[in-house]
């Protein structure tokens, strides 16, 4: 129909202006931009820059179910000032940083282009902060930027005070290139409409280009031909009848996009017979599903504490609970740090080091399919996307309990532009009824000794949408001392289209490289692993990292009946090669980080130890690309020397990185680490065989692993936590409504 | 002095009486005592046999906290019915079995001993209750007793209708004993003071007669010399200054003792020079002990539900809980039994079954020292102790949350007398402050779409205190389909008494076995193995067993830029010995239970996953005798076809066992097991060594695994759940004294 043809003939128009518009508005001109701070409702799932316009969206209701979250300050931050070396930079800070940037002599010509790829807190060096005390003045606030000028990546500091800028291009890696900016994510998304083959091509497949949603696929890196450019793949996905797109992608059609000039550099679809696959079914939200009755028979049920939480959140960042006290921050590349967590000796009252600084520092996900559209489907999403510009504003009754209390990040646009993610970390008291301690005389003594104790911990949550997944990272504090690392896996699977709608049409031969989860939709096998970088301080910086083995011993004819017993046999690992762990269920350690140089009353060295789950290791080839640029993955457990330019497992420039700057690099270096300040790296992973369960969202899977505390103490530490009591627990009638 | 001396003489003289009473008292002559009901009051953490006096203890306080636990019927049972097939024998049906037992002429001699060892159910056969619909008759209900009579073990079948009794001794081991009954183990723990040796050598230890308290060790078994006799060690403990007199052994004292005549065989002391451990710091009533202010900050924090729980028990023993429906209830050997588990489809609303049975069929805890004293620890809690028989009544506001519901056990006496353990089994619903699923859309899409849900389960739960462990198995159900299996692990260490008590004393070269806790206090190295039996019954009872290895594929030349991938394979498990799986971390696998005979929509047959975690595997050689009676730890998962007379994973006469009549001997016959009616069996796993945080007494340590759906359901079963509102949730305020 006219109407119809003239609407494709505006729309393509309107795309390729926008994308025209983009490259312009991404190469602001001297004299900067005033200092704004973005208008970013608690609301807005996402902030752009102020050169940036959204491409129009077909209505869509915003779910909530949700009173707004109590945070510290439900002002724009403007006028927060740090109080604590490790605090993040303000929206001031952010904005003198962007002044001093923008007026440096690297920007001086207003035709250059550039973007800020990051703007973050350059951290006081670890003896400074370790020395300072509330009261005294901070140390100098420093920022480190990460900057595209003249199509150059620059890493430089600025000091704040001063305003002086410094070049520290020697911080700049051989290859890959940083965290792409929102905006790039974004235009990368939108490039292909520039390319009439691509919108010819997608309306061939039956998808109107107003029912087009596309995402932009980081490429990683397969050798020459991708070098030298900074590249993204854009797959795309029909949302006609469902806001669940993902569930409906024009399969096989790959666009490979310049990411700096948004040009369409190449252009592939392997799909063409296949269908897309049908919307019903597939929608999530709560205002078009109608609810399950036989499910809904849940009374409401609720963690009630109607004297408050007991847990204070100082100056905006110190977190203080029953015996733990740490700082916490939001950041735009790990999501949530904890630094400085000490816990509260019971016997001296001193609150105790335990790590200086703990964060996911690299994701890895390795999709299991080959082929064209598949194969590079291998994301660091830390790295390349930035897990924390990802982690949206928490649902205050549904991400987080009644009680929790929420923490906003301050992030910076492409422009340099500050702004505010709200509610993006919750930190909350949980009981689940679970027991602290207890022992019970049993018939056999007589005695009548019942004593038990409940178990309260202080959980701390952000969750980042990396595109369809979701990541839930929990921090959990226990009074026992016991820190578990928690990371859930939600959201919607990445799914590829199928000419199959059963499994009985499959050739015996063909290998689907995953599960048929709904008619033409396969689930694709995929691996998650989450790197966290652990500071570990016990009781000061300089500790040793033990293997604990436990060994089968035999015992000599005659010495006793038995045959066979376990021994625990002590291990210093000397240097990093010694601390290289692949767990073994058949040769089974544990793995203490120890101070050697204090000891308990008794004689043994105060430590704690890393319990391992969560175990899934990578398999992938050690020289198959990927793996190679995710090679931090190729143990479970290392340990390097602490060094302040070592905290990105997978590099400080990860996208399209080619590994030479790797976790797995830094180590073989085998530098010593006994009785050194080191730092501990755990790889949380999961092997992911999509099933039915998973469509269209996925139920929770979680996995965990401790830090506990192991002869840190000199004995239970919670041996003298009261019992609950029924004159102390709440009174609670239900709600009016219900 | 005097009175010191005379005092001694009459508790030495008043044991031996107290012994030869009992030996005269646990052999009851017929007439049978009428039938009785024991008189348990709902705080007493045990009960006894009629013809049992408990021996004088110090005055000791209870300490509960709470208020009593609501249970379905405060009554004494007597009352009670059965109403469903699988429904416990119930006060009155015992009584009858009782009777007709007695008047059996096995019993018929008047001067012949016996002992009833245990009185349960004989469950109808599989099909008359698949069968059985409510409203139905009940089959014929039968017991099965386990007899000792004239020195002989007999296994005894009673018609409860008719009162017939029927001898099966067919079912009686080549080799091994009955779980002991509690008699056996009281008796057991005195029967040393009939020793006047054994009283001198207390003394002579420094440990007044009257503050020594003993403990019945079940031997295990090490060779011929063992064998023909049913033994025990008893190994004593002072409890001056404390009632946690596991702290204070008087090592190396060991007493073996004839089991039915309580008569002392043997005695060695290879302890003479090893001091008492002090009792300072080690008890942890909360009487007695200051309550750590610093730790006393956490305000009062409750899982609220004012409009009650949202399920019932209906019938004493059927509990309906969102999707979930599943047969509840007490066992004196397993703990907690749950039968035919089934849950809603949401689809067709059908109940569709899952599991037809499920329990802790066996544990294995051997210690890892081969000294005298020590070698033998290698117990099998539910076969030697009764892991049901064990199980305290729960605190209920400390055991479980004030929103839990509780069920009593009903158990028999040595003398067949029934008795009522109240308030074992707690269930409740959790919520933690969890995620059930959500997804928020990213800044890179901008659609603004926030859809949380959060996550309730039902928790059952009991624990049962073996002597110094506590065991608190959780049975968790999730509205996803998910069956968690969780195990958690407090209570008291079994220690050792040391001459040192410092580290720095001890010589290089000498093992310790395990950790200095404290001055002269050793945590010794064991493991911890839970052996679960999971008649898994999906959408019916012939199931196949698929091993689904997750194994790297190399691309090709040319094939792709990836050059390895993982690709999913399936192995159906024909017989028993495929099934037989040792984990590993580098050569991972899916574990599922199908159905071959149903498909889903797009053609997956339908499943559940054994999701592994607690994966400690024992080490010790396979010829060593404790791992000859616990090879059912040979392996992580068994399967086995169906067979009534294979429950009990260590046989069902485990005391003393030789380990004739183990899973792994009924699976090396490898029988066929695909698309039969199969049991899986799983073991959880736990390596311990010691630390000073589990001194005195230890923080719970758990491990769990799942039984999941795994294309079970079309799709997301709980799409459709509502979010939290507000509106919805509680209103509480501080209680009146807070």
């Amino acid at each position: 129909m006219e109407g119809r043809r003239f609407f494709r003939f505006s729309l393509i128009l309107f795309s390729v202006a926008l994308v025209l518009f983009f490259v312009w508005a991404n190469l602001p001109h001297a004299p900067p931009h005033p200092a704004v701070l973005l208008d970013c409702a608690s609301d807005a799932s996402w902030c752009f820059s102020s050169t940036y316009r959204p491409r129009k969206q077909p209505p869509r209701t915003v779910i909530t179910n949700s009173r707004p979250g109590k945070t510290a300050d439900r002002s724009d931050h403007a006028s927060d000032t740090p109080r604590h070396p490790l605090d993040p930079l303000t929206v001031q800070e952010i904005n003198r940083v962007r002044t001093s940037i923008l007026t440096h002599n690297l920007f001086a010509d207003s035709s250059a282009p550039y973007a800020l790829h990051s703007i973050s807190l350059d951290e006081p060096d670890k003896a400074l902060v370790l020395r300072w005390r509330k009261g005294n003045p901070l140390p100098p606030r420093r920022a480190s930027v990460v900057a595209r000028v003249s199509g150059r990546f620059r890493v430089l500091t600025v000091d704040i005070g001063s305003g002086v800028v410094e070049v520290v291009d020697d911080e700049v890696p051989a290859s890959g290139y940083p965290t792409m900016t929102i905006e790039d994510m974004k235009s990368a998304s939108w490039a292909p409409f520039s390319d009439a083959k691509f919108n010819s091509t997608v309306e061939g497949r039956g998808v109107k280009l107003s029912d087009t949603a596309c995402l932009p696929l980081s490429t990683g890196w397969y050798g020459a031909a991708e070098e030298g450019m900074r590249l993204i793949k854009v797959q795309c996905f029909s949302t006609e009848g469902t806001a669940n797109f993902y569930m409906r992608p024009i399969e096989g059609l790959t666009v490979l996009v310049d990411l700096d000039t948004m040009r369409v550099v190449d252009f592939v679809d392997k799909g063409p017979t296949i269908p897309i696959p049908k919307a019903a079914n597939t929608d999530y939200r709560f205002s078009l599903v109608d609810v399950n009755q036989q499910l809904n028979l849940i009374n409401p049920i609720s963690i009630e504490q109607p004297k408050g939480p007991s847990f204070v959140v100082e100056d905006g960042h110190t977190v203080k609970w029953a015996n733990w006290e740490f700082h916490l921050k939001a950041d735009a590349r790990a999501g949530v740090v904890v630094s400085q967590a000490r816990v509260r000796d019971p016997e001296t009252g001193e609150m105790r080091p335990v790590m200086y600084k703990g964060f996911t520092s690299e994701l890895f996900v390795p999709y299991m399919d080959p082929t064209d559209a598949w194969y590079f489907k291998t994301y660091m999403d830390a790295g390349e996307y930035g897990f924390g510009l990802q982690a949206m504003p928490l649902d205050p009754l549904n991400d987080c309990p009644r009680n929790a209390y929420f923490m906003d990040g301050v992030f910076t646009a492409a422009d340099g532009t500050p702004y505010v993610r709200s509610n993006m970390i919750c930190i909350y008291e949980s009981y689940a009824g679970d027991i602290g301690w207890r022992h019970m005389e049993s018939p056999i003594t007589g005695m009548e000794i019942r004593e038990a104790r409940p178990k309260v911990t202080l959980v701390v949550r952000m969750a980042a949408s990396v595109a369809n997944y979701d990541y839930i990272v929990d921090w959990e504090f226990q009074t026992d001392g016991l820190i578990r690392l928690k990371v859930g896996l939600s959201g919607i699977l990445m799914i590829k289209g199928t000419p199959y709608s059963n499994l009985n049409d499959v050739p015996g031969q063909e290998d689907l490289h995953g599960t048929i989860l709904s008619e033409n939709v396969i689930g694709v096998i995929h691996d998650h692993y989450v790197t966290f970088y652990l500071d570990m301080d016990i009781d000061g910086s300089d500790n040793s990292f033990i293997k604990v083995g436990m060994k089968k011993e035999q015992t000599s004819p005659g010495e006793s009946p038995r045959r066979s017993y376990l021994k625990a046999v002590r291990n210093v690992a000397r240097t990093e090669k010694e601390a290289q762990v692949k767990l073994k269920v058949y040769d089974p350690s544990e793995f203490h980080v120890i101070n050697p140089n204090k000891k308990t009353r008794v004689g043994n060295p105060v430590g704690y130890k890393i319990v391992p789950a969560g175990t899934a290791a990578s398999l992938l080839d050690l020289d198959d690309p990927p793996q190679k640029r995710g090679a931090f993955t190729n143990n479970q457990i290392w340990v390097t020397p602490y060094n302040r330019s070592e905290q990105w497992a997978g590099g400080l420039f990860v996208y399209q990185s080619q590994g030479e700057d790797t976790l797995a690099v830094w180590s073989e270096r085998d530098r010593p680490i006994e009785n050194k300040d080191i730092v501990v790296w755990y790889t949380l992973g999961f092997h992911h065989i999509p099933c039915q369960e998973d469509f269209p969202i996925m139920p929770t899977v979680s996995a965990s692993f401790d830090l506990k505390p192991v002869n840190f103490f000199e004995s239970n530490p919670i041996l003298r936590i009261p019992p609950n009591f029924e004159k102390d627990l709440p009174v609670c009638k239900p709600a009016a409504s219900a």
